[in-house]
């Protein structure tokens, strides 16, 4: 049987994860699509390839739902599928739900790994703040383990993630290489289509507009749907992710858990309240 | 009728507010607790010694909905109270869904302030990013509209606002005479009883553990409760929220929108994918 170039470089990429590590690394994986989501299972056939994966994923869509936890209502969760060094749980919260109650009580130990996605639909610029699958990779990151959100640019549930998935695992190999700081998560999205190569990015500027539309129901009762097109502020902006993506780079953006605006803390210190 | 040490403060604040500003400003508040919430009655009051206002509060509470966003169903919006310079409205959304639905169809201009909570309980160090609060503090920023959540460190519903009341309307004076960089809200916590004074801090690095407290119900199925506490990786260091918060110090940071982190951005440069 063949292979296809993806499938060679993940295997020299297997290789050498091994040889970095000391055993087998415990990767947790979720997203913010739910359990069905083509994302998830792609994703799941890449990491199964470096480390033992335990998923736990929402059993229904969690899109937009950032950091959000449940407060007010019990979580349940189901083991839907377990074979050797893999093990797959539905779970009836958010993004970070699965992974607070996946570190909690399903794993039994830190897993060495939280990698989220493979989102359906990008989530760069300021998404990063609204994406379910961001909140989870936070989740991680705030647990200190080295955590991943990946997105394909591409919403259709049956997207073709067969070229995302080598940059999933050159991207992961990095990480496993040079680590990441405390406090800090990756936020990996890959354009669709051909890929040009890799960058490392900042969070694009801009903002949402028009972005609620009004209709009126059966009943002569007015609602509201989430619509509305991104506005980009700084459009062609070498070193933005949006312009990485733009010109079919996979962009890299480093995330600070510690929101903290070291700049403004210093020049606040003169204020008089 | 006598005034009390805070009531006098405001008289002057607001002066002041009305002298720096050309026309009365109009004032966006949201909470995350819901449009019942006694907090969100308080600060609407101080609010109104200011400008004018505009309330858009979720029906129900939504702690902890951090920026999740209403992507599947559509929203409800309905006007509950109106008075000169004073409107409030329920929406059926998150406090980040209130934000938008408000700007896109409910006030005429763009707001001059966002202001956020008052929230009961708690909003410091990691909890900025689970926080239904300033996750609508931060829309308001992302929106370019300077933006301030307010969170008072007691969680009982009928919680003790009047000294809290003094430092919002301190604070906020500060941001009009001062004014906020792009992209930077503000998080501001208020301790419970005395307050010593305020201090500009950096978040707390810390995390949540033994978060999720299993139980059987009725039926012996198991299920979990979000419950756990708080592990602060740096006690007694000054300069943090929770040792301002702590020693009775009400808390600001200025919390930045824009997450890259920029120190792992210049390492990551010479990173090879």
């Amino acid at each position: 049987m063949s292979q296809s170039a993806g499938e060679v470089y993940l295997c020299v990429s297997q290789k050498k994860i091994v040889s970095t590590m000391k055993e087998r690394p415990l990767i947790f994986i979720t997203n913010d699509d739910g359990i069905q989501a083509k994302g998830l299972k792609e994703l799941a056939e890449v990491m199964r390839l470096f480390g033992d994966v335990v998923v736990v994923a929402p059993e229904m869509a969690m899109s937009g739902m950032s950091n959000a936890i449940s407060v007010d209502k019990p979580l349940r969760a189901a083991k839907v599928e377990e074979e050797d060094g893999y093990v797959a749980y539905k779970c009836s919260g958010t993004p970070v739900d699965c992974v607070k109650l996946g570190f909690n009580h399903l794993v039994d130990r830190l897993p060495d790994f939280v990698i989220s996605g493979i989102n359906h639909g990008a989530n760069s610029s300021i998404s990063v703040v609204y994406s379910g699958t961001m909140g989870a990779a936070i989740e991680g990151c705030l647990h200190g383990v080295p955590s991943i959100g990946f997105s394909l640019c591409d919403y259709s549930p049956d997207a073709d993630f067969s070229k995302a998935k080598m940059w999933v695992a050159r991207v992961f190999q990095s990480v496993v290489e040079q680590g990441l700081p405390p406090f800090v998560c990756l936020n990996v999205n890959i354009p669709k289509g051909s890929i040009e190569g890799i960058q490392v990015c900042r969070q694009t500027a801009g903002k949402w507009v028009e972005e609620l539309e009004k209709r009126t129901d059966p009943h002569q009762r007015e609602y509201y749907w989430l619509a509305g097109y991104f506005k980009n502020f700084e459009p062609d902006k070498e070193g933005t992710d949006m312009h990485a993506l733009d010109n079919q780079f996979v962009s890299v953006v480093p995330v600070n858990v510690d929101m903290t605006c070291q700049e403004t803390f210093e020049q606040m210190k003169t204020w008089k309240f």
